[in-house]
């Protein structure tokens, strides 16, 4: 049924039970890929340095891959990654070296993640998303299509400074934040903002530039006939409250450190 | 001449007289493809969903791509999608499952159809478009860079309602159009706009937020000394009023229901 | 230690000393790769026009790739292009025929390049970027992530109008340049700003609609307590007065027609 073929495994990496690779794919060395992931077609898994084609010595940096993710076709993740279970890519994503993902995040087509980069748990960015590299999110932040995270105050210069998002924040499309940037927790950013100055925990900031509008408990959800955020009352698709509701939640362990 | 090697093709796929497939392209299960058409290189047609390596059973729906049709290198389409004659794509694209378009579309480098949108015919998406699911175009739409449509009113939310484009409208590059928006025919949206207005018929709006500026026949054309728009009587390249022009087209059985 | 195989190289190409192919890259007719460059994985260099497929009798443009460059993995190079030596791209990179590279180039990974382009050397185009054809860059310009350069003044029309850009000057992220717009040397454009007007020497424009704030000799650094532009005197990384500096530099024969 499906089509496996062309594939290429190093000797030296580590596969587990249950792994599917697609036709064209590669896994280089000292990749290590968890129970029931699959790897769609033409994907690059643990992408050297280009340093690997000049140095004999070279060592590829170890990369991660946690069990029950989902690599979409045409995906070129480098080494010196990891990524926790449940992991999803789009197709064609690039993430490269350094970055570290949590459990249950989704990284969407086209999404470029230029390294050294820390997101959390249960953190979706969509389509033709682009992540600076020191840049650092909490967990269940979504970001929306074509968002730039940047981190070069002075373009060209030496010192970059990453953006900082905090849990439940939410990016809409096409929105660049400015390096340096901290956006609190429970935030959102409207789509295209240029958004050049901090926000705030529960804050809602849109524009160009962004200009801070409120609390984000004064929007409004017709659907539900309450505020619309804080979100986790109004949506849990995929999300771990999604039995019990976001209160209860916060009452187990996981959901703890979460707790409003 | 060209490099034909590695490809593979479903027994199950139905290939027109005259197809061409480029190497490392792969045509999966229930994909037909008409004559003439070309499908290039590193290519995937008829991707099917995730569900087929968990399920023995999975049968992928139907592909079908028509005759005359062009897929650059690299582009991967889902099964269960549906492309009229000469559909053209530029390298790279993402199209999702269930996705119509009509005949003569073009999707550019770089751009994302997310699935379950509907194109008419001779609509041209340039490069790094990306396209939610739900959204609906008439005929004559083009979309130049980097433009985005949306669908989700207040991210994250369950309820996702889609845009709605008419007939020869067009959208310059950078522009962000909001959940549930609704474009006329023959309007204008200025570059890098966020639209979050509808639009009526002929109207020409810009900025961010997009304003109305006026009607779009108030644009005028140096090169031809009248209005540019309704731009049908001032470009016709690769359309189909190319030989007899836009009036008499519209007095054709083709043209009928596109006369101003 | 790399994995190479299936990898295809016309007999008609001209491969350098030292070249390295990755696995499933694919070495079209009339390609010239000069001696150490490294051509990564799933890559296309010298991809025909599609008349290809249609005409017995069709001829491969030359493309020319320099000597030192590195081509990352997934890249799709057209042919009837030339860059100089020391070309670098990131993954998944889309070039079209007619465009000329200087030397010591970088085009990040998702940018896409019309064709008829022409870059001078050291240009930087960072990720997501979209340039236009008929575009013309200087020398050490740098472009940052989800930038358009468009080339259509009444969309669509026939009367395509590339824009130019000067010696050293910087394009933040998210910035639109509309079609024909002169972009000065040294000038400085800000993040997310829609450039409708043309820009002098030296200066600082932001906004959407772009706006004039004054010269880029105001910007203060405060890393190095004196103006941040002209930027070569705070910045040297990868460039070629690093040793000696931007005055010293501009004092030898290759520096000279950049001097202040």
């Amino acid at each position: 049924m499906r089509i496996n073929r062309n594939y290429t495994i190093s000797k030296s990496a580590i596969i587990g039970d249950n792994v599917q690779i697609g036709a064209n794919s590669i896994i280089h060395d000292n990749v290590e890929i968890g129970n029931n992931t699959i790897v769609c077609e033409n994907c690059i898994i643990g992408e050297p340095n280009a340093r690997s084609y000049k140095e004999d010595n070279y060592i590829n940096p170890k990369t991660y891959i946690g069990s029950n993710s989902l690599i979409r076709s045409g995906s070129i993740i480098y080494s010196g990654s990891s990524f926790g279970e449940c992991f999803t890519t789009g197709n064609m994503v690039s993430i490269r070296e350094g970055s570290v993902f949590g459990k249950n995040c989704i990284v969407g087509t086209f999404s470029d993640v230029q390294g050294d980069v820390v997101f959390g748990d249960y953190c979706r960015l969509n389509s033709h998303v682009q992540i600076a590299s020191k840049c650092v999110f909490g967990s269940f932040v979504f970001i929306y299509p074509m968002v730039v995270f940047t981190n070069d105050p002075l373009p060209p210069s030496n010192i970059l400074i990453g953006c900082s998002v905090g849990d439940f924040s939410q990016i809409a499309a096409g929105s660049i934040i400015l390096p340096g940037i901290s956006i609190g927790k429970h935030c959102l950013i409207g789509a295209s903002s240029l958004v050049n100055k901090n926000v705030l925990d529960y804050e809602f900031h849109t524009g160009n530039p962004a200009v801070r509008i409120g609390k984000v408990n004064h929007i409004w959800s017709k659907e539900n006939k309450r505020p619309h955020y804080p979100w986790p009352y109004n949506f849990d698709r995929g999300l771990p409250w999604a039995e019990v509701g976001f209160d209860e939640w916060t009452k187990t362990e996981e959901g703890k450190p979460y707790a409003l």
